[in-house]
């Protein structure tokens, strides 16, 4: 079993996991982590002990793939510097419709032209829920699915709502009610003199709230509410052939960021092991090209 | 959109929902049905009225897919009719392990030189599950995940209990009590004469039986109680990366060879359109090439 050689790129929320899914791997070694700064805080440099810490692959030696785990608006940027050294790249871009398209796109040519492979998009949604919903599909091609988020932190949501004047801090929750439909809880710490009425209505009206139900709440700690834990309900009712009433649901409570780097890291093995050269999303992918093991041994036992 | 020319082979339980599949599909037209006679009962006429009845496939002019709708213990000899004329094929055999590796070993041989492909175990489970465990896999590797089936009818186990001195017709039903553990709720029609308990202790000494908690009535009508409806739940607790207690549960209530046979219907789309030669199991399949449509309004609107 040949063992990849893998870079984690960021040293964020998900990069922290992604260095722990990595060292859990059977079939994978840590090359480093790749930051813009190689200095470290003391807690960091704990973490990091015995881990090289670089500011570009190129001082890493040999590298099969860069897991991208900076922020959804770097990745654009970021996964051509690797694809053009033919390093397969895995990000969790956590954008839908055309701008996840484009930037599918984009990696595709550059991937083709370098012999490298980008998936795009591997976390739980955009990520593994998609790959869901496409096998919902084809097991029941008419009827309607409904996926409904949390109770979970959404970062998207919170950096909104802590960006608005007055705030000092901010979490929103995501409530699910039902049939897709989810609630907005905003927790804000306020700045010394604001107001919370106006606060909340600068949330409100936003384009990020504007469109659910937001109840905005004012809270002494936004870092005593923090809590990492989401989940998934995902439901479908459906005909298969000429026969109605087909009912499957899926739900899923899971650690956020952990979920989000392990599936990167499952992802990387079919972009190393399994697919040619192009960009890729997780429902384009065979879930056993994420597996460790030969395929005889996986089909006996799984299949 | 190419049109994809399907046959049907066999009207039995499957293959009746196998036309309406591809009758309900967009992209697909149904060449025909393969029976070994063609002669047809009143109600078959009926429900095949306007459709090709041949003994062979060589009579429905190009044909794309087989769709092989026959018993499982047949496939293995109907597949490579089809796939060294180079036409692909879709089964639903149903014996897991060493058996179904056997199949897609050898059909893996005759597609790869016959430039066919065969998707083999093209079901629930095998099948859709298969790709669901694998799935569950590379979002949590270490872990354990249980799968329960039912309520609902065992073909094999019905079979069984029906072979069995006494036993006029009998049905097995599948009741889940947890953990993969299953209960056998067994119901006979009983010959003239013959003893319940004797029927009892032969069915619950058969291999089939002997490791599960089986218990068997006699009944006046077997066909009184068939209900094709069935059910599965898969649960999954397990580790992502160095994360633990990430928990997942698939649900589906379903008609049995409805699904199946949808299934198999877009199983064939990806045999047709998206494969190279050679064999595959479920899991070994992207779910988003079971899909009708171009890739681009799939990505935007699915992932």
């Amino acid at each position: 079993m040949k063992t990849l050689r893998m870079a984690v790129v960021g040293y964020g929320n998900i990069g922290r996991y992604a260095v722990e899914a990595v060292q859990a791997a059977p079939d994978m070694e840590l090359a480093g982590v790749i930051r813009r700064s190689a200095k470290l805080s003391p807690e960091e440099a704990k973490n990091l002990a015995g881990i090289e810490i670089v500011t570009d692959v190129g001082m890493l030696g040999q590298v099969d793939v860069a897991l991208l785990c900076g922020p959804t608006r770097s990745i654009p940027e970021t996964a051509p510097q690797y694809l053009t050294r033919g390093i397969h790249t895995v990000d969790s871009f956590d954008i839908h419709g055309e701008k996840l398209w484009q930037l599918r796109s984009t990696l595709d040519a550059i991937g083709k032209e370098h012999g490298s492979v980008a998936v795009v998009s591997a976390g739980w949604d955009p990520g593994s829920d998609s790959l869901l919903r496409a096998l919902l599909l084809a097991m029941a091609p008419k009827g309607l699915t409904y996926t409904n988020f949390g109770p979970g932190m959404s970062m998207g949501h919170s950096v909104c709502a802590k960006s608005k004047p007055g705030v000092r801090d901010a979490l929103s929750m995501t409530i699910p009610t039902g049939t897709g439909v989810h609630r907005r809880m905003v927790y804000v710490e306020l700045e010394p003199g604001a107001e919370l009425a106006q606060v909340a209505a600068a949330i409100k009206e936003d384009e990020y709230f504007a469109h659910d139900d937001t109840r905005v709440f004012a809270v002494p700690s936004i870092d005593e509410l923090k809590d990492v834990g989401h989940g998934v309900l995902m439901e479908r009712k459906g005909v298969s052939g000429s026969t109605h009433n087909q009912t499957f649901e899926f739900r899923m409570s899971i650690n956020n960021p952990a979920l989000t780097s392990q599936i990167m890291v499952s992802c990387a093995r079919a972009a190393a092991l399994r697919l040619a050269p192009g960009a890729y999303t997780m429902p384009e992918i065979a879930p056993m090209d994420m597996l460790p093991g030969d395929r005889e041994m996986l089909v006996k036992t799984l299949v």
